[in-house]
């Protein structure tokens, strides 16, 4: 069977094509993160001490975890996933997503490390860092950093290398734009956001730590 | 010119081969980081309020960082370098190194990615940090955090990429445990435990400054 990605010359032996729809693989994504974000808004809001800044940042976290631990984990570990004959949505949508970087459904080596990375190393902390907001504690920032530290580091190896090997892994602009460009660009913005904020937030309680150590001397 | 490296099928068209010897190339990068180490060691040394651990890790800082700058970055930017016929140092080194992991002569492009990111966005911070330590600057904990975890992130792409690719690419074992897995071993350790201190004074920093603002409601 032809696939459907660029380049035209990338070898999928047993490939069988997408069998949902676009907007279906898009909208069941869409719908299952709005039910997530509404759960975790809506939970966190029965605490009173929660500001509403850290209830969207634990929406955004619960949202991305499961997104690095459910879709992402479900790639870095099906090598395979292109073969798959049922239907079943994490296969689509990794078949759906190659037309925007074929570079997934062709197992490219930093897309494995950098998916699996992402999956195993930042997921989990994800759901952490709800847990860690919502209770307020101490290592709540500095894990939100290393976190959106990884993120970005993951996503700038992922471009550089796109462009280092020709920038020709889009079956066509329309993919490239949304697929690529537009999909990843959540993932430079929102960690460069909070990690800009954590970086504050840190230097302001370290300097002023280390104020009172000097007054007390 | 037929290149020493493996595996025996990649092609360097214009291959000049190493003209310093092993000894000659590994004693200048010894002889000048003992230089920078023993400089910032004694220069850190006038100031009475900084602690050893902090001098310790102001040698540290100096060291990886100017070897990102210079040696990383001279291989990020210079694709040619295994062409190189003057017997250029840093041309020699990366000549050298890459009888450990052939994927730097190769161009391997997550070599490239990493080496560049490591290069431009982790070596200035590390002379920045040197300074921060020195003037205990508050977001000198958070600065050494970010920079540790990008060595770290960075190595692990290093070395899990070359195991997706069937861990190839030494020309022995000799140069596969000196080169590959020793040399680099080093950013694995010391990133983790620079990563792991500030982490704590971060967190407990934090913590501190939240239990006094809870006191003053």
């Amino acid at each position: 069977m032809e696939h459907p990605y660029v380049p035209r010359d990338l070898q999928l032996p047993g490939y069988v094509p997408v069998s949902l729809s676009q907007s279906t693989i898009l909208t069941v994504y869409g719908l299952s993160s709005l039910l997530v974000v509404s759960l975790v808004w809506f939970l966190s809001g029965r605490s009173r001490s929660i500001s509403k800044l850290d209830r969207l940042l634990m929406c955004w976290w619960a949202f991305t975890g499961l997104t690095h631990i459910i879709l992402e984990g479900y790639f870095a570990f099906s090598p395979e996933f292109y073969k798959d004959k049922t239907g079943f949505y994490l296969a689509e949508v990794w078949k759906e997503y190659s037309k925007g970087d074929s570079r997934y459904a062709g197992r490219d080596s930093a897309i494995v490390a950098v998916e699996g990375m992402t999956s195993v190393l930042e997921g989990p902390p994800c759901l952490l860092a709800v847990y860690a907001i919502a209770k307020g504690k101490g290592y709540s920032y500095i894990l939100q950093f290393a976190i959106s530290l990884g993120q970005l580091y993951g996503t700038f190896v992922y471009f550089i290398t796109a462009y280092l090997e020709g920038d020709n892994f889009s079956a066509s602009p329309f993919y490239y734009y949304a697929y690529y460009v537009l999909a990843n660009s959540f993932w430079l913005l929102i960690p460069s956001l909070i990690a800009i904020r954590c970086w504050k937030k840190i230097s302001s309680a370290v300097q002023s730590q280390s104020q009172k150590k000097n007054k007390i001397r």
